[in-house]
């Protein structure tokens, strides 16, 4: 539902800490904070103020005092949404920022729906729709990897490539339907073989995106790990020193630690989300077959698998182990990484043997440990970086998170390869045509220069409130 | 610990939200900031602008664009701490968050203690202590009773009162101490019976404000209401009726429910916790003594009793439920509502009989509800308001809800009690001289006139960080 005539009102911070913010942005915006905020400086009128300007006052209720508050103040179009918009900094007690928002509405303003704020943004040309994604994902971002993508999203990297990619086609499509209004004539404005080099630049650009969507998208939902390993082979151990290594300051600040429950580390910027496989422990006949399943499952799902062992077991108990998973993962493209734990106890002359016993081969990498002392976790961390390309990653621009422009492209590289055909084969220039302007539509849909209310509801519904 | 030479950083918002803030106060505040923010308008110099001005740009870690920010700028002494002080508004990822403090403790900042912000508001002369702790109140508060008088403590009412009563008891004592300069000569400058009169009317306001403390806690963390009663008599009906009802739009909002789990309702502008008996349930012999000493220790910390009564279990149930809680409060100074549930299913003409049987007493309120239909929670919402003597709080000023602030008190009541009879004795001055001035140092421990590390650090200690 788009609204625009209304002035909208939400909170834009969490519960709890010792500061809220309630943002409030529409025509009337400043006239209904004026009503129910008194600044202590009487000479200033709250309609006189100037944009980027704050004023100290009081929101009042009657004669009722509600909170001593900064006041915001923005002016159409230099504001998040390109409306007047006030930002009132109030203290972050429920009581309050509730009545505040009582006032606000008694006043002539709307509740806010979630991400109505960029959504509005977004329609006053503020930013195009991939880049009014990008908040909600900046917003979401944890680790380096995810943070960096969204930013350049953010600040347009990836909607200049898609407005490129569409000016090809556009300057490829007007050439063709100048050809057909001609059609009669039998005119060919166009070297063939220059629309040809267009759609496959165009198409290879495509489908370098389309590709980059598995890890983009690992990337900002973390890195899926299976841990695989018997019962008291140290997995728990081994998680929580990855965890403990990588505690940040914020995480240590109260309510900033919601994920801690979930087993996601960010290690060397790049988030992994651990998922811990119950189905190996299970051995006892009658549940193997259903824990087996599970474990393919999951593993189905897991870009690495880690197969956590216990040295003291021996070598053939460690070589057993690395063979019944090799067994489970046949067939799938995972990388394994064979984590021989418990070093600190080991057992001496065992490494070696162990070695040649398990023979890691392509796709795997075997690391002694010891998730106690620490002993070979920095070699770990490095071997999960090499994994997923960490290098690579960090120098390449465009990387798609968004399942929604990954669908889109999809779309898109159908199309172009039916225009390829379509050139190949010597198809008409009007059905060449139809399936060239499919592909500037959805490349538009991504920016959101097409778009209707279905897609807009669909994207901004998942905005938090206040957003 | 107190340092004010040091600029220090702290995130002011709780995690979660759209919008993050992250305060940063001291000297080096600006300079800091100007490091690492860089002003979209190049013309702008943050160094060089006004307090209460806000500045757009981005901040930036190396060649890392880290986020685009809201920069808001507050000038000594016209800010919360009175330093110097800079709040950066960001978009709320715990990764950018964290980044931003790293880059402004690189850059010479320190992570603030909880409360660092508001004790240096009290060492600069922004507020006193009472002040200062009301702010904490004023965060927490949940219900209008208790936002009011944080509000009004935080204005200075409570301050106010404290003065006045520490200026009349250092007239007294400069008068005392002027006979004692004159001790030799057995002059008496000062009628006797005018410091009677002061040293009485100080005792009675003191006293006013102890016993308003029970009352004040109550409203702070919530009346307590233990909720007794049988199995199936609808107690969790009647608990998720009186919460749906008072559902408010801030709680619908995700992050601000975190009391939903508790059994707090704020009703009527009061905020009352409610404690379940699992001991009136349990009625077999082996256990009931526990059960019953159990509810004993909650009736102990309750201001007041709902028994919830099945209507459908008849008269001599409904009686014999009565009875044995009466037994059980016997003694203590409790207000007891009994609750004659499921008149919706009831039995005709046995309301009259079970109002016979029961026979509502001294302090006993009997309803006819049900909890299923709603019919009689209005009755019952008004019935809670007057056992708390809701219009009486609404109408008084000033009340004590914290235990510093009580326990300092209970001190002054002690050394004026002394005086007293230091005067009804015509005991020397010198002797009355020790408690006036050991009452005035109680007072002036409230406001902080008189104060000490320790003191300072127990109180700004359970502060949140930010604050």
């Amino acid at each position: 539902m788009i609204r625009t005539e209304e002035t909208i009102c939400a909170p834009a911070t969490a519960g709890g800490g010792a500061i809220a913010i309630i943002r409030v942005s529409g025509v009337q915006s400043i006239t209904i904070c004026g009503k129910i905020f008194f600044p202590f400086d009487i000479k200033i009128n709250l309609s006189d103020q100037k944009g980027y300007s704050i004023v100290y006052g009081e929101i009042r209720s009657g004669d009722d005092i509600i909170d001593e508050v900064l006041v915001s103040i923005f002016r159409s179009p230099h504001s998040y949404t390109g409306e007047d918009s006030v930002e009132i900094s109030c203290h972050a007690s429920p009581y309050i920022q509730q009545k505040i928002l009582e006032l606000l509405i008694a006043n002539g303003a709307a509740v806010a729906f979630p991400g109505e704020f960029t959504q509005r943004a977004f329609l006053n040309g503020k930013m195009d729709l991939s880049q009014a994604e990008a908040i909600a994902d900046l917003v979401a971002s944890e680790s380096k990897m995810s943070h960096k993508i969204a930013i350049s999203q953010m600040r347009g990297t990836f909607s200049d490539e898609i407005s490129i990619l569409r000016a090809d086609l556009l300057h490829f499509a007007s050439l063709l339907e100048l050809e057909l209004d001609f059609g009669e004539e039998d005119v060919e404005f166009v070297d063939r073989t220059k629309l040809m080099e267009i759609v496959t630049r165009v198409l290879m650009v495509t489908e370098e995106l389309t590709s980059s969507f598995s890890l983009g998208n690992a990337i900002k939902n973390g890195v899926p790990v299976v841990i695989a390993g018997n019962s008291n082979t140290g997995k728990s151990t081994l998680l929580n020193r990855l965890l403990s290594e990588e505690r940040a300051i914020v995480s240590e600040i109260p309510g900033t630690t919601r994920d801690a429950i979930e087993d996601t580390v960010v290690i060397d910027e790049i988030k992994y989300r651990f998922i811990d496989t119950a189905g190996l422990r299970d051995t006892s006949d009658k549940i193997e077959n259903l824990g087996i399943k599970k474990t393919h499952e999951k593993i189905g799902i897991a870009t690495v698998v880690l197969l956590v062992c216990d040295i003291t077991d021996g070598v053939e108990a460690v070589t057993a182990s690395v063979n019944r998973l090799r067994k489970q993962v046949r067939g799938e493209q995972k990388k394994l990484i064979i984590l021989v734990n418990k070093t600190d106890i080991g057992f001496s002359g065992g490494n070696i043997k162990i070695l040649d016993s398990v023979s890691p081969g392509q796709g795997e990498i075997l690391l002694f440990i010891s998730a106690k002392t620490g002993e070979g976790i920095d070699k770990l961390k490095e071997s999960l970086g090499r994994v997923i390309s960490r290098d690579k990653l960090l120098s390449e621009n465009v990387i798609i998170t968004n399942i929604r422009h990954y669908e889109a492209l999809l779309q898109v590289k159908e199309s172009l390869k039916r225009v390829r055909e379509g050139l190949e084969d010597q198809l008409q220039e009007d059905l060449i045509a139809i399936d060239i302007r499919q592909a500037i539509h959805y490349l538009g849909e991504i920016t959101g220069e097409i778009t209707n209310d279905e897609i807009l509801g669909n994207i901004f519904r998942n905005f938090c409130i206040g957003k």
